[in-house]
């Protein structure tokens, strides 16, 4: 998508070989109109898949999560990370592994939004080792729901959650692949 | 917002005086097309404010503000609660109190993002004793930007929040007041 990896040459900040901030237009402060046209093209790229549900996990991922189930026309579910007052029982949960942060966080989705017949496509800001993507799936899973795909903002793919993915059979569409990342340096894959 | 409040007694579920689950449309799982109608709404009433930036809280303010934020045409910012690996410096902070949870968060908005000049529209799921709404006043304060009004999806009318703005100056826009919570029991306002 190249509005997105323009807006990440001009505004990304490479602030070492593994962190990319992206914090003026999708992690902190949102460009609501550069990311409704991402929602926009995860629907146009999955529009055959069946989609019913769309799911992410809370914060960063909710803005591109919630256009591109607007545009499908389904809910999207966002996976709490942090406690809630009113997510207490009925859960699905999964461990996720932050190889940057160096810590775990349990992923929890109620068993109330999440069942057999849904067709449920993965919505993240970033894939790197495909850890976030891999809890949502485990999720899925619990509930016998069945994924369709992963829609990803920007892959570092100098990492293995793609691979990792493919393995597993899951279709990764990512808007902007960077090949290598480091201070002040961001090249892309394409 | 009829359909909002007919939504709220369809699937909301009051779980005692205070806590209200709306997790199958707002907090958990969200209905984009509600949502997005919640953003116009918030638009069409603050039309003239003149708003440059939106501003509001993770995790659950965020599909609100972002359609707000889109039908104003103008960023949006998610302050912080959770550590961010991108966000460390350069931060207005402000510690939240929350009655329910009883903790304190502190909220956190880069510097970079909000200044003199911006005139910001606050959005946020619910409003119960205000203490969100006065932690993202306390940071606009900081930046020396100029607070335009707080749009609220779900206001617990019984409480302070809304007095305690409103002798602050505070325009509050709520789309669903509610009187009066209790097990199963949700009665609105008007």
């Amino acid at each position: 998508m190249k509005e997105l990896k323009d807006r990440i040459l001009k505004e990304g900040q490479a602030l070492s070989k593994e962190v990319l901030s992206v914090d003026s237009f999708l992690n902190h402060q949102v460009d609501p109109v550069l990311v409704q046209k991402m929602g926009k093209e995860f629907a146009r790229y999955f529009k055959d898949k069946h989609v019913t549900k769309v799911i992410t996990v809370e914060s960063s991922g909710i803005a591109p999560a919630i256009f591109t189930a607007l545009e499908l026309n389904v809910p999207v579910i966002f996976a709490r990370k942090h406690k809630s007052l009113t997510l207490t029982t009925d859960l699905y949960t999964s461990d996720v592994y932050s190889y940057t942060k160096e810590t775990f966080n349990t992923i929890s989705v109620s068993s109330h939004y999440l069942n057999e017949w849904d067709r449920v496509l993965i919505i993240d800001d970033f894939l790197a080792n495909g850890q976030a993507v891999k809890g949502m799936l485990n999720i899925c899973s619990q509930a016998k729901a069945q994924p369709v795909g992963a829609g990803i903002v920007i892959e570092k793919s100098w990492q293995k959650g793609r691979s990792m993915l493919e393995e597993q059979g899951v279709d990764v569409y990512s808007l902007a692949r960077i090949q290598e990342l480091d201070e002040g340096k961001i090249e892309f894959l394409d």
